[in-house]
C-alpha cells in the first residue's frame, strides 16, 4: 500500500541529486553529481521525502499531483550564494564607455563607478528598491534560483544601510525564493569619508553593524533559512586586511558570519585572515596565491567564484577555480550579480563559462551552484541537493542530459520550479 | 480624424529603427540604432505603416488593439542568418571530452565530430527532424529571431539533403518564424566518399544542387521571403578553394545565391572566390586578412562573423570584427546555432560577445543582428528595420535601453513578439 505524499515527479530522463551528507563537496567528489535514470521524487510538506528509481517511488508512495519528467532532468534548485541585487540606477552607458576603453577616471568624472549606485540607491524610496530588485529576482527564479544571498552595500551610511536590509526583508516576505541577508556596509569608502576610511570603519563597527543585528534579530519578520552574513570588500581601493579585520570581528561580536571579497586584483592576505575568523565563504579568488588555496582546502569555508564578472568586463583571464579544486576547496559559483560588474541573471551561463574557461567540468558546475552554494550561506544541511529530509527546491528541466545546462547557452530551459514543496510552472 | 490601422505600439521608452533605406550598414553607420524616445509604430495587414513619435503617430492613427510599451524598448525582430537548426543526436558529452583536452582523434574514436551528426541525421525520420527543430526554433523565436536562416548539410547525400530540405520546408510552413533555407551539401566530406572529395564534388554538382533547386522551384510551399542559397564549407579539411568554386557555380546555374564558410581556422583565398562569384554573405572571418578585409568592404556581400563559436570552444580568440567594420564592411552577427560547435539559442549573447570580445559597441551589435543580417539573406528590403513598408517584426524588450540587450546576459527579456504584424507574448 503506497503511502500518500503530495507532489510525485517521476519518469526524470536524469534525476541529479548533488546529494553529499558529509558536508560541502571536494576533490574527485565534485566530479559526480548522482545520477539515476528513469529517477522519481516525492515530497510532502515542503519536504523531499524519498529519491530514487521511478518504479520504486512510484511504488512506495501516491499523490494527487504528479509531474512527467520524461526527456527532462530533475535538479536541485540552484543557490546563487553572492549577489548585489537590490539597487538603484543604470550603469550600461558606464559598461559601454569601458568597453571603448574610455580611462576609469574620465568614468567617474562622467559619474559613473560604484558611488553612481551609491547615490542612486541613497535617493531611491525603499518602494522603488524593492519593486525593481523583485523583478530581478523573479527573473533569477524564472532562471532557477531558488536560494538567493543579496548583500546590502550600495548605502554606506546607517540609513541607508538599514533601508536596504528592509529592502531585502521586504523581498525575502514576499518572494517564493529563499533570501538570505549579508551586510555588506563595507563595500566602499563613501565620499564623506573620503579622507578619512579609519572613520567609516568606526561608523560601520559601532553603529552600522549593531544597529543592523539588533535589526535584524528584533524586527526581521521573514522566514529566514540563515542567520545574517557579514562582509567586506579587501582590496586596495577599499579596505585593508586590518580594517577587514575589525568589520568581520564586530560582525562575529554580533552573531554575524564572516564572508569575505578577496583577491580580486591584489592578493593582500584577506584569506587568511577571513579563515582566523571562522569564515563561511571567501569569494572572488582571481588572483589567490597557492599557499592560500591550500589555507582555504584545509579549512570549512567554502571559496566562491564570480566567472560573469571577468566576462562582463570582456577579460579573458578567470579565476583558477581548476586549482582551487585540485587543492581540495569545495568550489562555489555565483554570478555575482550588480550594476557594475556582472548584470547576469543565469547561475546556468556562470556554468557554462566555469566549464569553458575555468576547466571545470558540468559535474563540478553544478555541483558548484547547488550543494557547495548551500555550504556557502550556511544552509547546506538544510537545501541544496536532493535527499530526503531537505526542502523540496527541485528544478524540471528541458534538457536531455544535465551537461546541457552548460553545454546550450544564452537561453532558459527551466520548465518548473519546485520551491519548498510549492510548484512553479513557466513553460 | 485618425486612420484605422491593426496594432499600434506606443511609448516605448525607446523606439529603435535600425533603419538604412540605401542598403546594409557600413562604417559610421553602423554606430547609429536611430532611437526616437517616447517612440510609436502603426502596424496594418502586415506591415509598419508609421514610425515616429508617440504624439505624431497616435494623432494620425487608431488601432484596436494598443499596446503600451512605457519602460521598455521597441526594436526590429532579430534575424539569424546563418544557423543548423535541423539535426539529429547529442554532442554534449564530446563538448565535455573537448574541454577535457582529449585528442581530436580520440573524439572520432569514441563516435564523436560532425559525422556524428550526420548519421544520427540520416538515421532520423522526417518527423523526428522537424519535431526537433521545431524546439529550438521555438527558443529562438521567444528569444526574439522573427527570419532565420537554416541550412542543410548533415545529409551529405542526395536522400538525406533532400530530407533536410522538407525538413526546413516543414518548419517554414508552421512555424510563424521566417525560415529562409540554404543548401549546404558541401558541409563535409561523407564517408563514403573519404578517398574521393572530388567525387562528392561531383555528385553535389550534379545531382544534388540539381534536384534540390527542382524541388524548391516545383515542390516548395511554404510562402518564403527569399529563394534559396548555396553554401560551402571552404575549410583544409573540408573543401579546396576549386571545389568550393564548382560547388558555388553550379549553385549559381540553378539560381542559388552564393554563401560561403571562409577562413575560420585557415585563409586559403576562399572569401576572394566567393565575392567573384557575387557572394551574398562570407562567413566565419576567424582569421582573414587585411587584404580580404578591404575586398569584402568593396563588394555588397555582408561580412558574417560567429562569436558564439569560439565561445563554445573556450577560445579567447575571436574574429577581429572591429577591424572589418573599420574597413569599410557591411558586419552581421550570427548564432551559427549547431550541436559540435554552438549550441546557442540567443542573438543577444552574440551581440553580448561581440561587444565583450570584439570591440563593437551595442548599436554596432544591434544593426549588425537586424538590417545588416537580413542583407546577409538578400531579404534587407523586406524586413530588418522598423520602417514604414516593411514587414512588421517588432520586439517589445522589457528594458530601458537598447544597450541592456548586450549589457544584461544569460537571460531573455523579449516580452512581445511581433512576426509580420501578429503578436505573441510571453511575458
Amino acid at each position: 500500500m503506497a503511502c500518500r505524499c503530495d507532489l510525485l515527479i517521476h519518469s526524470a530522463t536524469q534525476l541529479v541529486t548533488c546529494a553529499s551528507p558529509g558536508g560541502p563537496k571536494r576533490g574527485p567528489a565534485m566530479r559526480e553529481v548522482g545520477v539515476t535514470e528513469n529517477g522519481a521524487l516525492a515530497i510532502a510538506d515542503g519536504l523531499i521525502v524519498a529519491v530514487g528509481a521511478s518504479d520504486d517511488v512510484r511504488a512506495a508512495f501516491d499523490a494527487p499531483r504528479q509531474i512527467n519528467a520524461g526527456g527532462k532532468v530533475v535538479c536541485p534548485g540552484f543557490v546563487d550564494p553572492h549577489t548585489h541585487l537590490v539597487y538603484a540606477g543604470d550603469r550600461a552607458g558606464e559598461w559601454e564607455m569601458k568597453l571603448r576603453g574610455t580611462p576609469y577616471l574620465d568614468i567617474l568624472a562622467a559619474g559613473g563607478g560604484i558611488l553612481s549606485t551609491m547615490r542612486a540607491t541613497r535617493q531611491a524610496t525603499l518602494d522603488w528598491l524593492v519593486e525593481q530588485a523583485r523583478e530581478r529576482l523573479e527573473v533569477m527564479f524564472r532562471n532557477g534560483v531558488t536560494t538567493c544571498e543579496i548583500k546590502t552595500g550600495y548605502g554606506l551610511s546607517v540609513e541607508a544601510e538599514l533601508k536596504m536590509l528592509q529592502a531585502i526583508e521586504r523581498l525575502a516576505c514576499t518572494h517564493p525564493c529563499a533570501v538570505t541577508t549579508t551586510l555588506l556596509a563595507a563595500h566602499a569608502v563613501p565620499p564623506e569619508f573620503e579622507s578619512d576610511p579609519d572613520g567609516y570603519v568606526d561608523l560601520v563597527v559601532e553603529e552600522i553593524i549593531p544597529q543592523a543585528a539588533t535589526w535584524f534579530a528584533h524586527d526581521a519578520r521573514a522566514a529566514r533559512v540563515a542567520p545574517m552574513a557579514c562582509d567586506v570588500f579587501c582590496e586596495a581601493n577599499a579596505f585593508t586586511v586590518e580594517q577587514s579585520r575589525r568589520v568581520l570581528m564586530a560582525g562575529r561580536r554580533h552573531g554575524l558570519a564572516p564572508k569575505i571579497h578577496a583577491d580580486q586584483f591584489s592578493s593582500l592576505g584577506g584569506v587568511a585572515m577571513a579563515l582566523e575568523l571562522g569564515a563561511i565563504s571567501c569569494d572572488h579568488l582571481d588572483v589567490t596565491t597557492a599557499e592560500d588555496r591550500a589555507r582555504l582546502a584545509q579549512s570549512s569555508a567554502i571559496a566562491t567564484v564570480l566567472p560573469a564578472v571577468n566576462f562582463h568586463l570582456g577579460s579573458t583571464q578567470f579565476a583558477d577555480a581548476r586549482a582551487l579544486i585540485d587543492a581540495g576547496c569545495a568550489l562555489a559559483l555565483s554570478t555575482d550579480h550588480n550594476p557594475g560588474s556582472a548584470p547576469c541573471f543565469s547561475l546556468m551561463l556562470v556554468m557554462g563559462l566555469a566549464c569553458r574557461y575555468q576547466k571545470l567540468t558540468p559535474a563540478e558546475a553544478l555541483n558548484a551552484c547547488t550543494i557547495n552554494a548551500a555550504h556557502a550561506l550556511g544552509v547546506g544541511d538544510v537545501l541544496g541537493s536532493l535527499e530526503a529530509g531537505k526542502q523540496a527546491d527541485v528544478l524540471v528541466v528541458d534538457v536531455p542530459d544535465y551537461r546541457h545546462l552548460a553545454y546550450q547557452f544564452g537561453v532558459n530551459p527551466v520548465a518548473r520550479v519546485i520551491k519548498h514543496g510549492v510548484e512553479y510552472a513557466y513553460r
